[in-house]
């Protein structure tokens, strides 16, 4: 059987410092799963703007295209608040116009139970694709929600948005600016179905920051491309991919990208990218695959995506086994310039291969040992031009054939 | 533990004719298998022309280089013969200026034994990647191989050139072309590392047909491309892929393309990609993926490529699940062009998904049953254009993981 808890998990969830201006709700609706939550609200009070990025999938669900329709406006200036409410259970993803009026009712009502207009309530739904909605046990559940609205919540939000995930994710960073304590922030669900280069999986992100939107879309966009869009488990890619980021402006405002806010914000989508990696479905391994020396920065991802979306490559670790050979086969079958005599693999700091060959120092012990670790980083180096690329994946296990084989029977 | 025979296997390895002009020998030289054969050698008549195409892979190995160098020439009209010397166990993939060496040499003792010159010796390599081939045992072989040719040596030859696959692969066909009977007969390995879009695995083929070089080649590129570039295991590509077609000229002479010739030629290699998928590592159903209805061909073959190597489809099918939505994600990540109201989803001829939405007829008893077939055809109709693809590919096992997570070690 798959593992209760990924071997790879945080050994807590981290104590997240509240955000001035949010409050979290959630409610057991019954929606797939029994005793346990499956909706959550978080409510965000005037003067909030939100970015977002979504998954370029052509088959996005019905909340995905009704966010992207959201995400561009932020009322009068930011004036109004937003609310974000997410269920767990059921995608909301191919299921025709049903689909979109179950999201149109669901953010009728909690515009209305919160006074914010509908424009300004963001939705998202990750499941089982393909099956209706049941909207009336989410609106039924409403009133709960709204009651129970709390800025110390944020835990257990996290909790009732997780679908295979086996441990909650969260992660927070504060940083000061004109002297005031500036917090960020998120939580994150995630585990199969997950792919790079198509924005991320269920993340929301807050901050007390004053951020104008804009800006906070720049930054926001920008950092996916260095974190979310740079893991994968199994380079399948999820139809509910969605990412908010609500910046309250209940804190110090923030001019410009950098230090420190851009920063914190980066690690904080690193740290949470990262604990997605680790409940990969059926991960024993966490693997940090390094591209250095490529032509190019677009050749380097081509590199990297390629040996980090490798079954064979996945495999191998799984196995414990320095199969070098198989990262050769990854490295040349990605469409980058490659050229046999001047690549360069490292296993951590072992130099395993060089000069289009097996390197003189290296003995097969060394990398057999190094692959009985649970963190790996593989290195490869082109020695074509300065182009880099980092990933991050996981090990391919029985465990990833069982819960995919019958996840949904 | 893995079937030791695939469930997917033919009956019987076919009664494959002779081609006059080929004979074969094979040798248990003891590269990495014990008791067993692992060369095996070709020798074709003067007269011969020969077309070849190989792995597009940057990290292909030396015997694939070499023989691109030498694959345009055919001596004086083809008034030489050819040789073709195979190993298994050892791909001498990634082996540095050693690999190129060990090809020389093989090649050059090869050209000595059979007083061929060693232009018109080609030798493949399959197994493992980045050790030395030890070369000296071929060569070592070659007494006893060039002593032992046979024109009925075709079934050993299927057996000696074997990696992880689990029953050897041949088919053959015959054809009349001017009251002349033209034999056209293959072999083939391919298990694992499978991909299309980049030639193919190890694919030898024979006919006693007199076809020019470059009408013989362009047959080939172009019949590849709808065959072994349409299949997929694993969406790993080989770096030894090579496909090599000799035709003799004993027999009648092919001036044009179609039928009768070019359409039996296509028989035998559809016939022996879909073996290879057969003996897909681990596989247990034959999957074929038709797109129809996509805004071009290209499109079209994104679809297909999508849900033929996407992990969760493949899971759900080891699991006879008739998980469509699964579908549905990977024409999303596609980047095809696609609409989910115009899109329609069948198993064989069960009508799962149109409008947007589940079909209103279909029932999940339908779906469950057809997935417990061996054979299992998915349709996809993205009702926007004329284009078409098929693919084929297997399901996605436990017995993969543990055929791949210790294959080496």
């Amino acid at each position: 059987m798959p593992a209760a808890v990924s071997p790879l998990a945080p050994a807590t969830f981290p104590d997240l410092p509240q955000v001035a201006g949010v409050r979290f709700a959630t409610a057991a609706a019954g929606l797939r799963y029994k005793n346990r939550t499956d909706v959550m609200l978080a409510v965000c009070d005037p003067g909030t703007s939100i970015a977002g990025v979504f998954t370029r999938s052509s088959t996005r669900s019905a909340p995905v295209r009704d966010c992207e329709a959201k995400i561009g406006f932020d009322g009068a200036e930011g004036a109004e608040g937003a609310a974000i409410l997410v269920n767990s259970g059921n995608s909301n993803a191919f299921t025709g116009k049903a689909g979109e009026g179950a999201v149109e009712r669901v953010a009728a009502a909690v515009a209305e139970v919160t006074g914010l207009p509908a424009a300004r309530v963001f939705t998202s739904s990750t499941g089982v694709i393909g099956e209706r909605l049941p909207d009336d046990r989410i609106t039924a559940a409403l009133g709960e929600l709204t009651e129970s609205l709390d800025p110390s919540g944020i835990e257990p939000a996290a909790r009732a948005i997780m679908t295979t995930d086996t441990f909650p994710k969260g992660c927070a960073r504060v940083v000061e600016i004109d002297g005031q304590k500036v917090t960020i922030a998120g939580i994150a669900k995630g585990s199969g179905m997950i792919a790079p280069d198509m924005a991320t999986m269920l993340v929301y992100i807050f901050t007390d920051a004053k951020v104008a939107r804009p800006l906070l879309q720049e930054m926001l966009s920008e950092l996916t491309d260095r974190t979310f869009n740079c893991i994968t488990v199994d380079g399948d890619t999820s139809t509910s991919d969605t990412l908010l980021l609500a910046a309250t402006g209940k804190s110090a405002e923030v001019t410009a990208r950098g230090v420190p806010f851009e920063d914190a914000l980066h690690e904080v989508m690193l740290d949470l990218s990262h604990q997605v990696v680790r409940d990969g479905e059926g991960a024993t391994k966490f693997v940090e695959v390094a591209v250095t020396g490529a032509a190019d920065d677009v050749d380097a991802r081509k590199v990297a995506s390629s040996i980090a979306n490798s079954p064979l490559v996945k495999t191998a670790i799984a196995g414990e086994d320095p199969n070098w050979g198989r990262i050769v086969m990854a490295v040349g079958k990605s469409g980058a310039k490659a050229d046999r005599d001047t690549l360069s693999i490292r296993f951590g700091d072992i130099e395993v291969a060089r000069d289009g060959w097996v390197s003189p120092d290296y003995a097969e012990e060394k990398g057999a040992a190094y692959m009985k670790g649970q963190e790996l980083v593989i290195r490869v180096d082109l020695g074509l031009g300065d182009g880099t690329a980092t990933m991050w994946t996981c090990d391919l296990t029985h465990a990833y054939i069982q819960i995919n084989a019958d996840y949904r029977s």
